[in-house]
């Protein structure tokens, strides 16, 4: 038997992006890459995906940096790495997808190593087919939180299958907009209530620069964002705040209203310094310190 | 010499307003009625306006009972009081005007009586040249704080007039479209900054269901929404957001960063009691106890 304190399934990506202040081809992406590198500050966590032949040798070394455990990183030698190019005009908060090649990810089947126990499980943005094969093979309650998010396509797509999953997470992390679509109900206070009747008794509903909202059981939490004046690259944003925000909590290992408050506002900061470059450019000159006084910063922005 | 801890100049009106949840004619308005409502909470306004013959009895004594001062309320008694006709869809952050009659408006000229100092003045919403006739008359730095909100009618149709004003206000509550429109600039952070440059030290920029933002010469604050399920008629609510905050700080007759974060957090907690119900209905039934309870909730909605 081996113990994960936290593991995430998702997509590890070579990406390419637009934003009004340039455009990158060939940066290293996907959910779960994002994800485990923000959540590395407070644990390292070890990573479930598939790659192809193409992935670069420098992209692993990026994650083995940071200790995140490659362990069920499958590598298809016949196969490509899952592609995404996309876009961002004036609305930083919206990605426009311009193509996507999913290659490696038509044949994933995530399968654990015999005797793998995660305490922490997030189900990164992807298929919910796989987010629910990976559940399957997670033993409750020793697994003491699963957490997922989504995204508009999984929405429209497979709803039936994304409820299904729903009903067995304990966390889910999604925009105002997925929010939104997932209810039917504009008001982000109802939206957030009805999810939890699908399942998570957390839910946090990020909202770009007007914050985020969490709502545990019959509590709730408003966060504002941290301001910033420039947005560089949203590309990531929604990934990192989720590895900041279950990196913490596995960290701590205590999972109660005032962790899951310190929780939203930790992933806040982490996706805050994301948006500053491009990719991960920003996150690899990050240090816990920084995280820290940022952290400090925003208390005094919010309390009064 | 008469002292007035707290003065507002601006409309009183009749309305007739649709909402999705009805429609109610003739109810009692206006800027500076709203405003001068939700301070006496804290502190009872002198209240700068005018009104015809028409003005209802029963209007006076609403007033009346909240300690309001009607010495500088003029009644035309050739004139009809201004009335506004408008209406909110599904986006309630944003009123549609139906109609407009200006009425004893265009003729009238806010005049303070002999001997007259406010210690506080709040400029609401109201031609712009009208508050500049106002501000001539008052003295600096005697009066310690001059206030001023505004519409986007104004900053279209006299920006002019309106930019001479911000030179000369200390604080201006502005709605996150209005300041895009005065700045052109859409980030409000940005935006925020852009409109200090303009004059006032301290802005504050209201964003609806996403709370509201502050900037005190180099300071910010950002504070998120009370949470509500429902808002039933938002009329009044930015007038009594400033009255909240405006009221509290000059009951307090402190300036400082601290003062004016809890000015931001008492003036969304009366907005947010305003948008419950039609009208000045909700206000009328409330008491200071109420305000301190919701305030006491929201700093727990707030504080990580």
């Amino acid at each position: 038997m081996s113990r994960y304190p936290l593991m995430v399934i998702g997509t590890v990506a070579i990406d390419s992006v637009e934003t009004p202040f340039g455009a990158k081809q060939e940066v290293f992406g996907g959910s779960a890459s994002y994800f485990s590198y923000a959540s590395s500050f407070f644990i390292p966590a070890e990573l479930v995906a598939v790659v192809g032949s193409d992935f670069p040798s420098e992209y692993k070394k990026i994650l083995e940096e940071r200790k995140i455990g490659l362990d069920h990183l499958n590598v298809l030698p016949s196969g490509k790495t899952f592609r995404w190019k996309g876009k961002y005009e004036s609305d930083l908060n919206t990605a426009i997808t311009l193509d996507t090649q999913l290659n490696v990810l038509l044949d994933f089947k995530p399968q654990l190593n015999q005797g793998v126990e995660p305490e922490f499980l997030f189900l990164a943005n992807i298929d919910p087919v796989l987010q629910e094969e990976v559940l399957n093979q997670v033993k409750r309650p020793k697994c003491k939180l699963v957490a997922c998010d989504t995204m508009n396509f999984w929405i429209t797509s497979k709803k039936d299958d994304l409820l299904r999953v729903l009903k067995r997470v304990d966390l889910i992390i999604v925009n105002d907009g997925e929010a939104r679509q997932l209810t039917g109900q504009p008001s982000l206070i109802k939206a957030g209530r009805m999810i939890q009747d699908f399942g998570p008794s957390i839910v946090v509903i990020k909202k770009g620069e007007h914050g985020a909202l969490l709502f545990y059981e019959g509590n709730f939490f408003a966060l504002p964002a941290f301001p910033l004046e420039e947005v560089f690259d949203p590309t990531g944003a929604g990934d990192t705040f989720a590895g900041g925000m279950v990196g913490y909590l596995a960290k701590q290992n205590v999972l109660n209203f005032e962790t899951l408050k310190r929780a939203v506002a930790y992933g806040s900061v982490v996706a805050s310094f994301t948006v500053e470059k491009f990719g991960l450019e920003r996150l690899r000159l990050l240090s816990l310190g920084e995280i820290e006084e940022r952290y400090q910063a925003f208390k005094k922005i919010c309390h009064f």
